[in-house]
């Protein structure tokens, strides 16, 4: 279930392969090839280009996505070329781009290029920009890139609808010539969050507030790859948040730089050092950092609620209910959205008895078997698995050292401990 | 209903004649005129002064208020002086200020000078600063300003109503002298959020999350009026929030730089570029950007529910279900506040046959006629109109340049597309 | 119930006193003593800490506390050492720290060091770094501290439930020598967030949105001590937040200094000055000002609903029904959680007739005598009480200066005022 390195360059073998077939299928029109660069969106993938004139071709198709979110839970969600967030975009800064965009969606879209200087007729604003592009259209938009960062896009009809079900992508733009050091790793990662009624596939786009699935590339853990690192590789995480909330996320194990918002670098001076960044709607923020430690290092949002999945709100504070009770019974009958929650807090949600109670289908179980026992943590959560030599470690757990792992104290160094 | 340059002229034109009838009737007691600057609250107005030994004297009237918030929606809100925001206090650095505050309002009020610094006893915190300003009194406030930037006032009894229901202002203190180039245009632009139920002219005051009304000054578009711009003209927008949520606000055709905080104008350095803004609640952010190129251009908070009106929140997901269907028929009757979503998604809300469909009253519709068919959107969003000569353009929309609209490919250029 | 330094004094006794008792009680073991800096937690304490073998030793107990939040209204938390938020850990840039943590909670339950540089064995992950600490066991974390800054502590097993009711705690760290120079109070607030049923006393901690009870430091104003400062001083306040929303931090009476997140010290341009602080989840924010003004100054979260306790969401409108009418009657009848709420507006709630209906019990009343009459604020509230020599003060209220308090207008000022 969980992706190791080796599922990652089977991936990549799998995606190249993709690659080398649309080269066969599209010779005369042109090559299609994939975007050379060491960015990439854990989990998903980069949108090919051919050269025609000079010009970068590219070609977004708008439609549904049967998305697995999490193990066995699939989702009724739209996207770009079967995927979502849609795949990356990469161009470099002074390219002009020719983007085809094919809509296969039951209604009308646009696409807003976020944050990126075009002509006000390529700018994506249905009836103010451009006409709607109806289902079965394609329509396409050209400018010409005078500027780097990272962007993103998305559309801009419908846009309430569109984005609560996937759609959204980044569109990163290279620098000309790169100045100053660059990062061995830059993941991409684009922050989600989905209200999907237990038991069903379908999102509520109308939800503004109650949301119960938050997801990294619209995954949650442990669908969501871990990233594979080196100690002491310069790594490059660029968040982008197109959701209703801003997500603060928490990196364990190392102390960040905070080097942009994707639109500029910041200078050195206004580079804050933080242990979690803020990443607030409709921005992208970029955090540098050298990662010295080996270990399994957690990195997630620190809104503890968006860590779980499948939470119901209704919830009446069951800490002092005793489990299997009368009132446990009663309660589960009377309250929509009853989520098994333990008598004692969640925890007791991973315990055996929990898992047997009848649940409702496409409902995602989880708790994940970890080196010390259950990981009870899902969606937006990840690991970074830092090696000191990743390819002797085959995606396997960090092996501590010992006596460096948190453990049962002994009888003599308890002794005289302060008491309560 | 879209504000074109022209009705603006004469808004500006009956506020001077407003302020003459002042003139005639105050001549005894000193002339009340209206600050003399470029800087304009778009929809609203300036508090008038006068000057008495020295001394800049204002006369604030907290009172209930008929609000256009929408074409034809009207809201029972509360504000200053006929309005909400109220007017903008505008005053100089090393000015002295006397403002009388009388209340009209149904309960006591007083006002707080978000950010000023006063005595203590002239700080407004009922109960700690000073008595509370009962229905019927006229209250006396007076202090220097040794600061200067873009502050706020706002009741401190009851705030949760009074802030709520609309009563929140601008105080914009002029440095007594300007440093570094000024901009040309400099507009203030309050975020308010309101929760009105379907059908009622109300608004909940203790509604804390679930909102249905995002509004730019108290207004929605298209009440909300565009603003008209020259290109190359060097453009500064502060915004003012009070409301319970940050809003990102997202502002297409340009890249800005975030200058201030209103309190402090921050070091160049620290001033960084962006495309979105996130205003934090009781908090003031200021842009500047020198618009380069014509167009219309949006400018709206990027959370998606911000520029929609009038959601409800328990609607369940119809993306499947049809339209006009029996269990529309049934949905339309089980589910308090189902809002007519469509089945393919919200763009069906703005078809014909959805508009025919029975509404509750005092209800908005939205979908505003636009250069390329239906602007979907409402709530805190609103247009920039960039042109070369605006005085040529009469407030229509923008011309694109052939060539420069996204519209439908042809079949040659779809030839040997990506294929999924 | 107002906190005056003598009663602060009398605490810091007390506490000294409790410090001294773990004196003798752990006299063969090495003495516990309480550490020696300006930093305090306002309402809170610190913990005690041993030195053994060049290494400080620290003994943290994770249980249920019985927490008096408000006056009278008592609540059933969950936190360390009897206290929530627990107590400080202080310690030095350089100290090698070991921390027993003992779990007397029902559930099991692990600490995650936030911000500091552990192995990865000590990072507090339940199933990644280590097993989860079951009820009864005592766990030992051992690491060396080789940053310094504002941290914090908190589970990281159940993390929804546990943090929810009150686990949470800040770790500070000292650098080894203090670069420039240094302030004069250094307080320390923890910001959280409740959702407590009327009557009951039990958080529920599935709750996502609809929190009830605001809190610095776990208690509501007036239980939250009040800061007493004297005219002059250099102070620092040190924000953290591990709820599930920004708060933007208000403060009267002066303009501060944003200089660390906790984790770095800001480059002095980067150091922005603002009147309101916005402390995102996760994070930490620290402020710096001198208070030039005696005076009693509000400092409170500017979110309008968090500075009240209790208030319920399914409140209707209810500004035009008149109070004790019929159909108020029937409105508390019919709504659930119906709040008692004014017909005029929220302020009636603190009238005598409001105060003698009937309520839930355990029910938190609000309105606090203050100088001027009702101060009608609680939850995320407090009061600097600045003044010129505390010492003189006793506690009080400010004694204004004559003329320096907002008042009644006469009839001469009124003539002439601008009318509406
Ligand atoms: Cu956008
Ligand atoms: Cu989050
Ligand atoms: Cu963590
Ligand atoms: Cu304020
Ligand atoms: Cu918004
Ligand atoms: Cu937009
Ligand atoms: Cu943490
Ligand atoms: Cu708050
Ligand atoms: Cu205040």
């Amino acid at each position: 279930m969980i992706r190791c390195p080796v599922e990652l360059l089977k991936k990549i073998f799998n995606l190249m392969l993709l690659a080398s077939l649309f080269l066969v299928i599209n010779l005369e029109a042109g090559q299609w090839q994939i975007p050379d660069s060491i960015t990439t969106m854990p989990g998903g993938s980069k949108l090919p280009y051919r050269e025609k004139d000079g010009v970068k071709e590219f070609h977004l198709i708008a439609e549904p996505v049967k998305k697995e979110m999490g193990p066995g839970f699939f989702v009724d969600a739209w996207g770009y070329n079967g995927s979502t967030p849609g795949p990356v975009i990469e161009a470099t800064e002074g390219d002009t781009v020719r983007i085809f965009v094919t809509n296969k969606l039951p209604e009308p879209t646009t696409i807003h290029w976020h944050g990126i200087k075009v002509p006000s007729g390529m700018d994506g604003v249905t009836g103010l920009s451009q006409k709607p592009i109806m289902p079965g259209e394609t329509y396409k938009y050209e400018f010409t890139l005078d500027q780097w960062g990272t962007y993103m896009y998305h559309p801009h009809y419908d846009e309430m609808t569109q984005i609560a079900l996937g759609m959204a992508g980044f569109f990163v733009i290279h620098p000309k010539s790169f100045r100053g050091s660059q990062p061995d790793r830059d993941f991409l990662i684009m922050l989600g969050e989905w209200a999907i009624p237990p038991g069903s596939s379908k999102p509520i786009p109308s939800e503004m507030v109650n949301f119960n699935y938050f997801t990294f590339n619209s995954t949650v853990w442990p669908t969501t790859p871990s990233l594979s690192i080196k100690t002491g590789e310069k790594v490059r995480i660029r968040f982008g948040n197109l959701s209703m909330n801003s997500h603060p996320i928490h990196v364990h194990g190392t102390v960040f730089r905070e080097t942009s918002n994707g639109v500029e670098r910041f200078n050195f001076d206004a580079q804050f050092e933080d242990v979690t960044v803020n990443v607030p709607v409709g921005s992208v923020r970029e955090i540098e950092f050298t990662m010295d430690q080996a270990g399994d290092w957690a990195i997630h949002c620190h809104k503890s609620h968006h860590i779980m999945n499948g939470m119901g709100h209704q919830t009446y504070s069951l800490i002092d209910l005793k489990l299997d009770s009368a009132e446990m019974d009663k309660a589960r009958k009377l309250i929509p959205g009853f989520m098994l929650m333990g008598s004692k807090g969640m925890g007791e949600m991973f315990s055996h008895e929990m898992h047997s109670m009848p649940r409702p289908k496409n409902f995602m179980h989880y708790g994940t078997p970890g080196p010390f026992g259950t990981i009870e943590m899902s969606g937006m959560f990840t690991v970074m698995k830092v090696r000191d030599n990743p390819e002797d470690d085959k995606g396997g757990w960090y092996q501590n050292p010992p006596g460096t792992v948190a453990s049962p104290a002994s009888k003599e160094e308890i002794e005289g401990l302060l008491e309560e």
